[in-house]
């Protein structure tokens, strides 16, 4: 081979390798997408496969397994979440205002309709409690690890005074999860706002329980 | 045909008919449980024949399409959801104690492992949010039947004078769902009573800041 043909077949490489990241990149967001619907063990790869324009075989050559494609599915579905809601509340200066960021982006992610099943993890814990195995595990580790980020914000808040340090931040973690997962499925049941703000207003009364200095100050006498 | 052998044919057929009622109900109570692991759309003919021992056409028998068995099983578990958490609420003097039954017997129903996946529709909910047609609609409207029990439950609380009137009926509603709900879901994925617990604790918690009258009397001093 010459320099340039061995310059082009390097060229070619390189295309066909970012060809193929683009093309991963695609099919598993896609994937994401479809499991809020079809569920992650029903996901159809003839379906997915038409999807994103590729022929059945095209799309296995990017996965080994469907356990693989599942478990990358489940990736690119936490590194969404990450973008949309864990990473931008890590701005909040306060452990309190991590707290509400984390709930209000959450809230927000769920009505912008990322995926059409609303929040993917509630989507596929539902279906894959029940089946042991490491997708079900990887799910598991991504609904725990978002429990563990609230829980943070909260003991932050505590040891900044902001939060009742008596009150107790596993239960309070519990209680604020629960108004944002039915806020979650009931927009995906109503595709109306109500659940939603029936969430934001649920865990705003809560934490006016526990704040140590009332959100809003009494206006002076 | 004799009389004798008229009568014998009536046995055969009424003996036909009742095993051909307890065949259906059999395979009812196995497609409800195995819908809370497989989905219900996932529900798989083959092994649930094979669950109730019986060929594939041998089920077919009883049902008229797919459609007609998912239905069927929605009904099934309706029914059972009603023996088991609704019928005995009712038991309750008061709209507070009706309440409280609904609260505690959800919880219960939960724990009992009745389903494997824990609440019937909160897990086919999940499944069908995103698929219109009849399997949904019915399923959706167990599920707003059982929102509607514990609305009514407060507002007759209410008109009774246990409950704070001026308390936002709906809202709290969904508040105390979203405990039962998430303490369901908690319970299916780590099988440690702690999520039930957490859950009965959020309903008391909450219960307690609209009680007209403290649930415990302070002592005589």
């Amino acid at each position: 081979m010459t320099d340039l043909e061995l310059e082009q077949s390097g060229n070619r490489q390189r295309k066909r390798r970012s060809d193929g990241e683009r093309s991963r990149e695609a099919i598993l967001q896609e994937a994401a997408r479809l499991a809020t619907v079809e569920g992650l063990d029903g996901l159809s790869i003839a379906r997915l496969a038409d999807a994103v324009g590729m022929s059945k075989s095209g799309l296995f050559a990017h996965f080994d397994s469907k356990q693989d494609l599942q478990l990358a599915t489940i990736e690119t579905a936490a590194g969404i979440f990450a973008e949309e809601v864990t990473t931008p509340s890590r701005d909040g200066a306060t452990g309190l205002e991590r707290l509400r960021l984390l709930a209000d982006g959450f809230l927000r992610h769920v009505e912008g309709d990322t995926f059409p099943g609303g929040c993917f993890f509630a989507s596929v814990a539902a279906e894959l409690d029940t089946r042991p195995g490491p997708v079900r595990d990887l799910a598991i580790s991504v609904v725990n690890s978002w429990q563990q980020e609230i829980l943070l914000a909260i003991q932050d808040a505590q040891a900044e005074g902001a939060i009742d340090a008596a009150e107790d931040a596993e239960q309070l973690t519990f209680e604020l999860d629960a108004y944002l997962l039915l806020g979650n499925a009931g927009f995906v049941i109503t595709h109306t706002p109500d659940p939603i703000e029936r969430a934001r207003r649920a865990v705003e009364r809560r934490l006016d329980l526990v704040l140590t200095q009332p959100a809003v100050a009494a206006p002076l006498t």
